[in-house]
């Protein structure tokens, strides 16, 4: 049987990386995962939130330390530094 | 292995400092986090709570001591005093 | 540290003084607390509901003992007497 | 500290009184209260429906015994015969 | 104080007759109820379907065994055949 | 009293049979079924997805083995083959 | 009786081998699973992820190792290339 890697393992290997996040209101967020928990609850640093506004326009949001809440979050991606990369 | 830091013991190094919260609504707050558990539930003094009407115009108000349903908190930053900060 | 207080505290302290509770539907009540449960369900009396219609006129209507879903509560500010205070 | 009512009890000292509800959906509903369980699922007799239909019209529909789903329930009005009273 | 008769009692009493079930996306059926578990999920037989198209025109479907998911089920009337009777 | 049968050995009889299954977000599925679990997640065979497009043409497509979240399933119909049976 | 086959059973077989996995939000992604837990989160690899715009447009984007949020998904298929296979 091909060898598995769980969810929270990938998370764990990408604590100090850069990660990005896609939420379920379609706002995304790249920064670095400092920490997490159980319910995917995450720690970033240096983090920057992309926005798309009504109108249409990408909004890019520099933020410090900052805790997103697992329940809204839709997918992530470790090592990537976003849309824009 | 980089050291994390658990949600929440970020929320709990947050007691007694400003805090900028998002909820899945669209509303924002900033406030002095006085109390929090463990389904982040949050307690917050001397507290501005920024809205944009429908008709797209930002409301601040100010608002004493006020009590955040946790599972309605999309993101939150400790330390910061907000979008206009 | 700086000293806690725990939202269900919080609440704790409010039986008996007035309180106002803004629901995830955009509803707001301020009453009496006479009454809660670990679910955040609370028991309020004298009790005036705030609405704003389609139209965007604003309705009040006085109610007596009202029991509020706790799943349904967006925030609660305790010791206020609501929007127009 | 002042006496609490908690809110199974409010609704256990409704048993054979008429209660007043509304919905998530904002369906509302009066009638005799003759069960419910810890899920706060309600069993009505002698029910009266108020529903406002898309066209603004106020809509009332007597049925008999009716069986609500608390997880749909927003808050509930013991001892009061609904909205036109 | 008054008997109480709680839900999951009422609906045991209803196996075997005639039922009529309001769905959360307003769907509604009518059929006899043949059985049901903790969740209220419902296994009805000889089932009617009523829906309203967007076009706002009521439509009705013959089906035969069904079983309905309770957590979309929204309010049911034993006893009922619908709204039709 | 009349005899029951319950939702999960209404299913588990219907393995190896065809079996109608609708969703929350609308979507039909016709197929065989090959397994489910206690949270009614369903493992179909030689299956055909019922979709209705914005612009309200009927699509029919054909997939092999699919797996379906059963938090999504609104309502099933063991031994049928779907809205064009 | 006929053979059933669990779930979580399909998904482990899975692993290794091509997925097509539909979301709630109707997003769509293929890759190959690497890893899943009890919540059906899920491990892809050589991602391709499927969106159609407001302005209707088919957009596909390549992405690198993806973790899929289970309680966001709404069905999967095993050893498919996705919508244009």
């Amino acid at each position: 049987m091909a060898s598995q890697i769980l969810p929270l393992e990938l998370i764990d290997r990408c604590i100090g990386s850069r990660i990005w996040i896609i939420t379920k209101s379609d706002r995304e967020f790249t920064g670095t995962l400092t920490g997490f928990d159980d319910f995917v609850n995450m720690v970033l640093e240096d983090v920057t939130e992309f926005e798309t506004t009504p109108e249409g326009v990408r909004k890019k949001t520099k933020l410090n330390q900052t805790l997103l809440n697992g329940n809204n979050i839709c997918m992530l991606i470790p090592g990537s530094n976003g849309p824009d990369s």
